[in-house]
């Protein structure tokens, strides 16, 4: 049985300079895990309609989707949810909805990170 | 002269859940920056109003907004400066806009990390 392909789900933008920070952020993972790839739920290309009909297309049935969201709110809980049931009728695919990454602490602790890096640079 | 107090702005949601999920991610820094707090940028409460004129009250003038923000979209990039604009006016105050938290190279790595023990704790 093939891995489930991994999507770093982002919610998008029609800013590219928005995306643009997303793919940043999601290449460290890109580069650490196999056969991930980044999808937007809305205002962006690739969707999660359009790396589903290709992952499809090239024998994969199996895709978890990783939410790059600080926390879950009406998205996460309810349109993403719909979003799957309906392209696991179109495609026949199965897919698995993994909690957005802010729930996991080691998000909390790199905030901090960032935020006393910053305050060491711009001193008061 | 005082160090800024810390605004940890995150967007805000009308549901309690993802304003609690937001509260988590910040606490490892409230614990570690002195002077810090959260606000929500709409739909929740203490708003960036309420803090900045809690903080006049008690005789802080200087601010800093650091965006518990993965990207700078319209929010950052528009609705937040108006509002500091007219937040400074109407308080006397001196508000600076620190870069969103997910523009430091530290968040991608924790998002890799995350992703990677997701992995390991349900594999395929």
């Amino acid at each position: 049985m093939k891995s489930p392909r991994i999507i770093l789900l982002a919610h998008g933008s029609s800013d590219k300079r928005w995306c643009e920070t997303f793919e940043q952020l999601a290449a460290p993972t890109l580069a650490s895990v196999n056969n991930a790839q980044v999808a937007y739920m809305e205002l962006a290309e690739p969707s999660m309609d359009t790396v589903i009909k290709e992952g499809v297309a090239e024998g994969t049935t199996e895709f978890r989707i990783v939410p790059l969201f600080l926390a879950a709110g009406r998205h996460l809980r309810k349109d993403v949810p719909a979003m799957i049931e309906e392209l696991e009728k179109v495609h026949g695919a199965t897919i698995q909805l993994a909690p957005p990454i802010g729930e996991n602490p080691l998000l909390g602790q790199a905030i901090r990170d960032v935020v006393m890096l910053q305050l060491e640079e711009t001193p008061a």
